[in-house]
């Protein structure tokens, strides 16, 4: 690996995940002869595949622009310990997670942040924001780097340098007030550590995305990351009581009850800001009680559109379970010939038509209850249910999901995801147009999958997965594709991104999605809050 | 009654409520003579009682400072029959209705905007805010005029004049998406009218607080308004899907899907504005099928300590009655035996103790589950069951308090209400804190009843009633009280403000509740978007 300046040789303990691909390496899956002959077939994979990972002894990272002054001055800021621009923790700062990420990590120039800086509070926070305001250098705050949509690119915006500010030493349990069932948590505690501080005093946070095992709470809030259990204990933004936002100009703290009429909600604020108004460094959240009971149960529906019914049906009763998820037709199939479950899928055989499945978590009495008025719901709309089987299983393997995309891309395979939110009345066209918008762009055979996993009374999200044949430059097909089906959600009404965030990636159609005058207001709040515009440049506005 | 400038002689139809006291003059509910003496003997009340009422005929209102090109310019905008300013036309939207609204009342000297102008489009209303900013004059928007903490006073603030801009003519129910379930309705539709137009296809809103017969779905928005029934439908904040703010600054329209991560959410910064950033003309909110099966259950606890122990493991428990309020055990008994009401207190008595009640409303089998979990929870708690009479009571007179304040007022009796939201852990806390603050301010015998009304998983309101004697200058003696209770609110932690909102009343305790940046946050948006400031000067910020 060669490195720039390093005045630090060793890497900090306990690192992110891969630097070039998704989570620990252990739990890489590659695909099996057969089954990669079989997929090439499939999409027409010919000859050699693109796109080989990299050695990283041959990856070349700038040399870091900030001078041992300045290093000098951010070590007295947070600690000697604590200030590295080694080219390995640079580089595993340098990017999220999103394909587009995973392609340009395979190639031998690596953009990365100058340095990374880990503080340890909110006043070294501050003080690292004043700092690199007088010395105009950007900041971009780091939590657990699955940012799939460029979200912590080092993006020097016209400053001298980048330096990535790491959370990950505010990973604390503050407090837990066990009557109010508030848990006050460091933004850089990881969602499985949230688990373990909450699970020793017999609490759970209950937010459960699929980059559960590395994101953190601050990350979760600033982007209005949306968990697999979202349908019983709400999105992370409903979670929130109270936030702690530390900017250029000072702390800005908002939350003082749980609802209340004092003017706008500044937390709603706060959440989604990913970074451009300042550092969140602590977020008071709504815990429960470990559950005393869960109850699972899958259903087959006959088609994704009769399947939609029924869910819109159980949001608009207003009795939901704890999660509730539907697969399309197409991600029903797939998923039960998946490489490693085939022969396993659940106690039922489901022929044809669309999987969906439900988990219940609660006291007995409020799980029998809820389950029950569910129940009657799926049955009235034509659903057969699947006993337990299913959704066990689900849950078993819900983390896995991204190992895959890398074990494709190693085999010239292009794989990504989307998403969007509609109203119930949209949904079917919002699903046409991305469907026929990926296919439109990307080659024959593409495969378009989707489910169905956040569900409210007056609309959804849709969960998209594309699998295509890697054509050309990788990244600009797939680039491409991506404008083609962002620009679609706009034309057709959709929201450009559900819960992955705007980051760097969605950024040109904030416009379409919120105005001109939207993205004027966001920017005067930012002009207040951040008057040089350190603050995570080039990303949300 | 004395006019100044008056082009216009007839009142607009249908003109708001009363002027000088809450509501309908048909409704209105004056004491006997028997009752009269009582309450004044209880609270000491001697000799002629302090603030008549005032013949109309009397009030001096200053001319409008309008000239009649001003007014040939406005006429323009709105058409001809929509601008007045007529002395009647002026007072009725010269104040809301709180204690010292209705005390300022009764004095010859009466404020009043220097014209009333009524609009029918976003268009018009776009036109009038350019008008007013070019011309140097303040906008108060007004809906149902029933504000409690000043939101409609007609502030100049150092602008050349104030013009009232009622929304009455932006009343339609705009768009029904059934599928979606959710309504478009003008921002001057009043409670009363979208239940009536929801009602003749079937649906409701369910928002019923307890200004509904009079507020506005526009005030609803811009004041964070809750409902009786929040613990079912949520509060009016949680029902928004998309809002349509026009600014002088152009439109902002917010709200492409029910929930995204598409940056900060920016429905909330439009909801709690109170008018300072523009003037709202459209909410689409969340709507329901009229429900099919209704319950009633009424409650006795021993204690409102041990009521609110019950309502925190419902609410934490997550399944919730569609209303749950609790009054605590002098409200209780106050209610129980109000003038025109013992005797008939329900179907079995309510010996000491604190009475709640629960209503829940939807399909018969999730009334019937949701009423089953939570009766097992009130029951574990202690509660004992009291049937459907105290409920149903409860529900027929929802909407007549207000009435009582003028009528107390009259003999000399001050009423007033005031709220706040806090955490379960602080809510014994905060409510001594208020119910000391008021005593020890106001005469000897004063009465402070408390109920709780909106039950969140982490916390809950709580609203006060206080009842005393009218000692000196009536409205100076309020002021001190509640200057004294809102000093007391911020300094336990408390919100300022569960749901009447900022207003004038509230604006001095903005920086103890979310402090001088969040302030700076606030007028950095209304910068933005009104930048001459002319938008409901001297409210929220």
């Amino acid at each position: 690996m060669t490195v720039g300046s390093s005045p630090n040789s060793a890497p900090f303990p306990v690192p992110p995940m891969r630097w070039d691909a998704w989570g620990d390496p252990e739990l890489a899956a590659p695909l099996s002869e057969g089954t990669s002959t079989l997929i090439r077939g499939m999409l027409g994979v010919t000859g050699e595949t693109t796109l080989p990972t990299i050695d990283p002894a041959t990856v070349i990272v700038p040399p870091s622009r900030l001078s041992g002054e300045d290093l000098a001055a951010l070590r007295a800021i947070v600690g000697d310990d604590w200030v590295s621009t080694a080219a390995v923790d640079r580089l595993l700062r340098a990017s999220g997670k999103s394909t587009p990420d995973l392609l340009r990590r395979r190639r031998p120039h690596q953009d990365a942040p100058d340095a990374v800086v880990i503080p340890a509070s909110d006043d070294q926070v501050g003080q690292l924001l004043t700092w690199c305001t007088d010395h105009r250098v950007a900041v971009v705050p780091f939590g657990g780097g699955t940012s799939v949509v460029g979200g912590v690119d080092p993006v020097a915006d016209g400053f001298g340098a980048t330096v990535s500010v790491d959370l990950r030493r505010m990973d604390a349990l503050l407090d837990l007030d066990e009557v109010s069932q508030v848990a006050t948590l460091g933004a850089g505690v990881t969602g499985p550590d949230a688990e373990r501080l909450l699970g020793e005093r017999g609490y759970s946070l209950g937010h459960f995305p699929q980059s559960f095992r590395y994101a953190t709470i601050g990350g979760f809030a600033v982007t209005r990351s949306s968990g697999q259990a979202s349908a019983g204990y709400g999105r992370f933004d409903d979670m929130v009581q109270a936030i702690t936002l530390v900017t250029p100009r000072g702390i800005l703290q908002a939350g003082r009850s749980p609802k209340n009429a004092v003017g706008p909600d500044l937390r709603q604020l706060i959440m989604g800001s990913e970074g451009v108004f300042g550092v969140v460094t602590r977020v008071a959240v709504r815990v429960h009680r470990r559950p005393t009971a869960t109850e699972y149960e899958g259903w087959r529906f006959d088609s994704f559109d009769a399947a939609a019914q029924a869910f819109r049906a159980v949001a608009q009763e207003g009795v939901m379970p704890t999660v509730m998820r539907v697969s399309d037709e197409l991600e029903t199939a797939l998923n039960l010939a998946r490489p490693t479950e085939i022969g396993e899928s659940g106690d039922k055989a489901v022929p044809g038509g669309c999987l969906a499945i439900t988990t219940f978590e609660g006291s007995p009495t409020a799980v029998a209850a809820r389950a029950g008025v569910v129940r009657e719901t799926f049955a009235a709309a034509g659903g057969q249910s699947l006993g337990p089987g299913p959704a066990q299983m689900w849950e078993h393997g819900r983390f896995s999901g991204p190992y895959l995309r890398d074990a494709l891309l190693d085999i010239g395979v292009g794989c990504e995801t989307l998403e969007t939110a509609t109203t119930w009345a949209r949904l079917a066209e919002v699903k046409t147009a991305v469907t026929t918008a990926l296919a439109a762009v990307l080659p024959e055979p593409t495969v378009v999958m989707c489910h169905l996993s956040h569900t409210y009374a007056t609309g959804a999200s849709l969960y998209f997965t594309v699998v295509y044949r890697q054509e050309g430059d990788a990244l600009e097909q797939w680039l491409a594709a991506k404008h083609h089906v962002t620009t679609t959600l706009t034309e057709v009404g959709a929201s450009i991104t559900h819960h992955h965030a705007v980051g760097r990636d969605h950024r040109p159609w904030m416009s379409a999605e919120i105005g001109d005058l939207g993205v004027a207001v966001l920017s005067a709040v930012k002009a207040v809050l951040d008057p040089a515009g350190v603050c995570n440049p080039g990303k949300l506005i």
